[in-house]
């Protein structure tokens, strides 16, 4: 507890952009987010007050920074499992906890716990070996899409494989994969959802995410042409995880869209890039959403603020010779109602540098206009 | 220039709520608000990373701090007038610049530019004795309105007097004050507009301000049953002023209406109390605004997110027993839309701790709602 403010402290481990966003959302709740980050040039260590660098895989470092804070949650789901455990049974409150989080970490556990739920998922197994992978192509055909059970993110430790041999390439001894069926496709969406302590859950419009490399570059809130029925099953699926992997914060359920209906893609229990058209789409963002259910807060109301929100991820682009600055200044002068987030990262190539969001009443407008304005930010011309 | 993300770094001279509020929108644009704050407890002090801790009157602590910044601008009106020309024929950027800011410190300049530039105001002169003031009361009647010159807020230093007698009590000899004639009023109103160097300019919608005892409690926006001639002819005053005045930043102009029409009251050269409403209210807040202003970026788009957006402040009150951490959890219930904004600071009747926005179609609903949550807030009761 903040003795002078009288208000809890909550602390994040991980330093990078949704870290840097809950603090945005922190300031108002008169907080300020207390933040464990690798290195002082994190994005949110560039912008928050109470940082502290350490190791977030480091025990030691991890019991030093949740004695400063009232309760902890997390930027990213690297923290090994079985030191959050630890934490809790010293006595700390941490968000999610190991046996919630432990799904966003290993996709094995989720796979396991979502079949035994009986929530729809694709055709699984566990592998380890090439010889693996043959037999679980053999039965359910190819391609199959081989996955790092821990630690992929953003496409990486993802393959899709058309035959077993392109397995041994990868394949190493020391870690877990598992093996799912390649599932011909209409669409991905995602179900964002909060969960408090208390119990309350609270679920944004159902959107659509679409992907380039494995990479999320454009949300689409509420998804387009998604019947009544197949949104009020993707939340309905989102609220049922929830609640029963007990994750308290923001979870979000990556879903395919299939000519068969919905099937759960991925899990992730923290604010999500699904998510970032919140900001200001919803009358509660998703990381003001994730401060109130970590503090065990009402959750706010989740209505959007506008018919459409688009949001497009920035991506480092080729320089053109023109420095971020100057590309501010032409696309703030072109699009004055595009919203700009930028994470404080210095440019690379393919790096996310930032996020804008357009809103609006014509979708096709307001695809558009988020679209330009992203194209011109990447790389100082037009689409 | 901060050469790892290659934007140009502002800095806010104050650290209060104003600086708070202009981190948490610097943070989007990819900044870090880099502030000179009193003391390491001030509200922006508390949630920024880059904060210098100085004196505001000391033209050595404000060399020091211009040195790490590309543009400085301010949370407050009280640095000496001398000390921001110095800085800015040192090179330093500084907007607004010493000629716009002095006629928001110092009352007599301001009254003397808005007579020379034919911008209707109260009659008024410059007094230094009881004398003159009883000259004044003399010529235009009582009561009159006494005002120190430079250095009053919020109320303080100004005060009404039926007679003469009265202002002996307040005159001190080493203090500049004016006299203004008391006006009937209707109610008061605020025109908010950003300028950049570049001279563009952007006016947010007219606002009816409520007062107490001096001090903002509520503002309506737009102001309710405003003619479109007055609401364009406030908009013509502020955007007149901005340019004339040479600000740059957000220009907060408080405007009394009388049954004769419009006159200003007070000006500010800075985000203003009258626009925490567009955080939520507006596509583009006064924070992002003045930071777009003072970067000479383009402004962005001025248009509401509702029909009515009903801003109140949370003033410290009696505490009934009842901490704020448990306040905060029974309104967030019973208003789950309602957007709370805390400034980080220890209770004390009467003192500004932060402020509540409420946004809808219904404009009694709203300020019924945005009362409500307010009033709980201040004292753990209902209104």
């Amino acid at each position: 507890m903040d003795s002078r403010t009288g208000l809890p402290v909550v602390g994040m481990v991980g330093g990078g952009q949704l870290a840097r966003m809950t603090h945005q959302a922190a300031i108002a709740l008169g907080q300020s987010l207390r933040v464990l980050a690798q290195s002082p040039h994190d994005g949110a260590a560039l912008v928050a007050a109470d940082v502290v660098i350490g190791d977030h895989t480091s025990a030691e470092d991890l019991l030093a920074f949740a004695s400063g804070c009232d309760v902890m949650t997390f930027d990213h789901e690297h923290v090994p499992t079985e030191i959050i455990r630890s934490l809790s049974e010293a006595g700390h409150a941490v968000h999610p906890g190991a046996d919630a989080l432990v799904h966003a970490q290993d996709k094995g556990v989720m796979r396991a716990a979502l079949t035994k739920a009986g929530v729809p998922s694709p055709p699984w197994a566990e592998v380890s070996t090439v010889d693996d992978v043959a037999t679980f192509g053999g039965t359910y055909g190819w391609p199959v899409v081989l996955k790092l059970a821990r630690g992929g993110y953003d496409g990486r430790g993802v393959w899709t494989l058309s035959g077993a041999a392109a397995a041994a390439d990868i394949i190493a001894p020391d870690r877990a994969y598992i093996v799912e069926q390649h599932i011909p496709i209409l669409r991905e969406l995602a179900a964002l959802v909060a969960r408090s302590p208390f119990g309350q859950v609270a679920v944004w419009p159902i959107v659509q995410t679409v992907q380039e490399d494995g990479i999320c570059i454009e949300v689409i809130a509420p998804a387009p042409d998604l019947s009544e029925g197949l949104a009020g099953e993707a939340a309905r699926l989102a609220v049922q995880l929830a609640d029963e992997l007990g994750v308290v914060g923001v979870l979000a359920v990556e879903l395919f869209e299939t000519a068969d209906g919905l099937l759960v893609n991925e899990l992730a229990m923290r604010p999500h890039n699904s998510g970032h058209w919140t900001i200001e789409g919803s009358r509660t963002s998703q990381f003001e959403q994730h401060l109130r259910a970590v503090l065990d807060y009402p959750l706010g109301t989740t209505t959007m603020s506008a018919p459409w929100v688009v949001m497009v991820n920035l991506l480092g682009g080729a320089d053109g010779g023109m420095g971020i600055d100057e590309r501010v200044h032409h696309a703030l002068a072109q699009w004055p109602d595009v919203k700009l987030h930028l994470y404080g990262k210095s440019p690379r190539q393919g790096r996310k540098l930032g996020h804008v969001t357009a809103l609006g009443s014509d979708l096709e407008e307001v695809r558009a206009r988020a679209a330009a304005a992203a194209a011109y930010l990447h790389e100082g011309g037009h689409p």
